[in-house]
């Protein structure tokens, strides 16, 4: 059985991290399936999906990780050419990946108990985004 | 219902950058199903998979943060042990990761309008590759 | 059809990497699907999945590369806050990511000759640790 749901968000873009996991474990629920897995997708090519603990050390601690590594302030090649001002958000997103694919067992997500599914908005506005959620099981 | 579907590559090796979503849309759209999921696999150790806006630009700005955050004229201890000289690409692989899962919904892939499917082969010299597809659905 | 099976680790912690081919592999003949995915999913956010050519070198460098990049010798306000010290673990996990799914067909995984499938404990202690595969297919 495959069932797709849609999660709308509002984010304030430049590495906002947003805490998705209730609405992933209700849209989960929502389909009566009891085992499977949901993959969360980012449909477009500026936000990635990840776990994390959240709380607010470590979203900050995170965001420092993508200033270390995917610096705003050096040159891209995609800013150059088409003026975005967001070649950073692209490469960070690129490397951090769209897809997460999270087991449930019994309706429940099998996720940590200090974990959450995260979307990181790495764009330079504030965007709003609808993930896709692709939920398989029986 | 699973099907399994098999991608041939010619790359330059050296994080040659591959556009490969017509191909993938063009596998899940052989196999009849409606709804579900591909997933997207390197069966290697020097390979990766992810999603870009797949433009010059970005592509440059990709390669630019593998050479930054895993370069290649730092010492390996896999080079050191093996001769190989593709130490690097090893660990670009082990970082990018080798699975991407993608929805698709009415047999279309759900990818953003600017977001391609790209395989990226940090490998230090030309390659024939095989990717395989798995598409599970209804 | 889904089936969930477990995996049960102790680790060094420390950026332990553990080869789990073996027992992935065997959890997935134990279900008797011929054709699916396995997803190898990390219920924690102190550790990661991905795969890489098991050899001592390649275990360093892959060390080498979260020594570089997420160093644990730099401030975390993860560690200010809850003083546990792990900070760079946390960060370290969610950029590798918690999931990776593999595709297994006639029974057997379609990893490469040389590519095996890892846990990282990036914590700061040994751990014991539960992975959750969930296997689908037919």
């Amino acid at each position: 059985m495959v069932q797709t749901r849609r999660i709308e968000l509002k984010t304030k873009g430049n590495c906002d991290i947003i805490d998705i996991t209730r609405q992933v474990a209700h849209e989960v629920a929502q389909t009566g399936m009891k085992n499977g897995t949901v993959t969360v997708f980012v449909p477009g090519s500026t936000g990635g999906v990840t776990t994390v603990e959240y709380e607010s050390g470590l979203v900050s601690d995170l965001r420092g990780l993508f200033d270390r590594v995917v610096p705003t302030n050096i040159p891209y090649q995609h800013d150059r050419r088409w003026g975005d001002g967001n070649g950073h958000a692209h490469v960070r997103a690129s490397l951090l990946g769209a897809s997460l694919t999270v087991p449930f067992v019994n309706k429940r997500l099998t996720l940590g108990t200090w974990q959450q599914i995260v979307f990181l908005d790495f764009d330079n506005r504030p965007r709003s985004r609808q993930l896709v959620l692709q939920i398989m099981g029986e």
